[in-house]
């Protein structure tokens, strides 16, 4: 399997990316092939600062970098030797299995959408994130590639993720909850009013609407929402991870005792941490795109490009492209009513 | 000055409401009269319990209760003699200055529309929520008055937010947030990139959008969202609190050391606990209607009940609602463009 990986992609490439690269590879030296894609000299000098031992890896030279802030449509239709599209391109010559890109978002799923098209039956293909919960962890989507929704983009939403929480998580017949502002149906906008139906009269294991604070007690393993809130409550949810460490070091910092306690605490805090990190997970798929793009934080260390490496790995092992489109294929009946 | 008290509302009613109002009346004895609203003979068994000194409180007799998960605008309509309506209706007829109520929130926002309209200039008012920052804490608005919206409604909460972060909490020209998923003023759906313009051609402090991760770093003063965005971040927010303190108790389970280390923390956390604690800030003003309405949560605690009893004295005593009328008639002359 060779996975290509945008080299120039995220805050600290193509150092960060290279070296997770050469991480993933040599822990997979007979089955992983590697693809970097982006500078070829820039590439280079950070490779040799890396021992790679047998690992795989070649490089893919792109002469242009789009930035992380760059607007994502004109940016990939005037940078055509981007390390994004060059990346793409491998995948639609059969050169590449997956991407894994921790570049400008924007770019990787417009690029997707125009060179590799949609899975069969899929409207709108969508970012599917991995939450933590107290319970088995849950697949939130969609985490920002659709500001606009449409009731069937919900549905098909819904879909993809039971696909994907099924094949890539292992999770049976998993529970669908639609984000909402209260249980009833009658509850919420007119989307998501319109979508609860669909979903109630769909063949998902749905379980009705699930409110903000449902998700992370693992009230659904899937939770549906339009991009513009999953976005908003995605980052909201970082951010409150480091909000609330920096309130509790404020307050040690005022007792001596707290010290001591804190030095005890260590593993449990370092424990909690780690389930957390999103570099654990490693990275989003951008689900519905007829290819397996896996899509990273601008922030990923060398350990999150790693695992979602091994995610994209996982993801195209597993099948996941074709389970969904043979669940959209019974789903086709109804979307020609509900186009 | 005299404050209505919705006895019926909450999870924990009568009892918790008459204890927090007894607190709340007992704090300001010669300043401050209650009146309980709802069922007098349950309040009056509850007030029989508490020993209420020279606090003055009495009974407002109400037959009716409307359910914390009644369809709002059919409880209203049909139980005219409820707790909720009964109260509004006190303010109406200048026999409460206040309203504070735990009880179901649709039928506050209604009740107190239909009774007692809009102030002057204000398309829709908003529940507007105090969340604790890095900083100096930030009012987020609207937290679900209102699931459906338009720019100019954004415009308005953004107007009212401003106001009742100067008057209410003392921040002087706080600096406004768009709530997006991204900085540029192009990012986001068709609402926020068009309240966007709204907010920049204003008078208000404008700095643009913020994302969910900026919220809790305190990047905005008051934050402006729809009310369906704004109840699910809010109570997500909520949630994930008591997320952290689950995974962290199972991990210290696992840990002799940091069981002891535990201890020691003791203050530290507690302190955090209580500066994240919404009983902190009482409730949560329905901003636009003409009076003043104050709703807390169904979960309240007699804590909360009494410091939302003293977030309403401060409104009323810092005279919010003319401050709010005042500023819009500064936005007279744009509005009739806008609308």
């Amino acid at each position: 399997m060779r996975i290509a990986v945008d080299a120039m992609g995220g805050d600290h490439s193509p150092g960060v990316i290279a070296r997770g690269a050469v991480e993933a590879a040599m822990s997979d030296p007979k089955g992983l092939e590697i693809a970097l894609v982006g500078d070829e000299a820039g590439i280079r000098a950070e490779l040799d600062k890396i021992s790679a031992g047998s690992a795989k890896l070649d490089i893919v030279h792109a002469s242009q970098t789009i930035g992380m802030s760059e607007p994502p449509a004109v940016a990939v239709r005037r940078k055509k030797d981007a390390s994004i599209p060059v990346a793409v391109r491998l995948m639609k010559e059969g050169k590449a299995d997956a991407l894994v890109s921790a570049g400008n978002t924007g770019a990787v799923v417009a690029s997707s959408l125009v060179t590799l098209g949609r899975l069969h039956g899929v409207s709108r293909p969508a970012i599917s994130t991995y939450w933590p919960t107290s319970k088995r962890g849950a697949v939130v989507l969609d985490a920002g590639a659709n500001y606009e929704c449409l009731p069937k983009h919900l549905l098909h939403f819904a879909v993809m993720g039971t696909v994907f929480a099924e094949h890539q998580h292992g999770i049976e017949n998993p529970r669908v909850g639609l984000l909402n502002i209260g249980e009833e149906p009658s509850k919420g906008n007119e989307l998501v009013r319109e979508a609860y139906k669909l979903l109630n009269n769909s063949d998902l294991n749905f379980i009705g609407n699930v409110e903000g604070r449902d998700v992370f007690g693992g009230a659904a393993d899937v939770v549906v929402c339009d991009g513009f809130v999953g976005n908003v409550a995605l980052k909201l949810s970082e951010s409150i991870i480091s909000f609330l460490t920096h309130m509790v070091k404020q307050e040690i910092r005022k007792r001596i005792m707290a010290k001591i306690g804190t030095m005890l605490l260590r593993g449990a805090f370092n424990s909690v941490r780690t389930k957390l990190d999103y570099a654990e997970y490693g990275g989003a798929p951008l689900l519905g795109v007829n290819g397996v793009i896996i899509i990273s934080h601008g922030k990923s260390s060398s350990r999150a490009i790693k695992n979602a490496i091994l995610v994209a790995k996982k993801f195209v092992d597993r099948g996941v492209n074709d389970h969904i489109e043979e669940r959209f294929k019974g789903l086709v009946s109804d979307l020609a009513e509900i186009t």
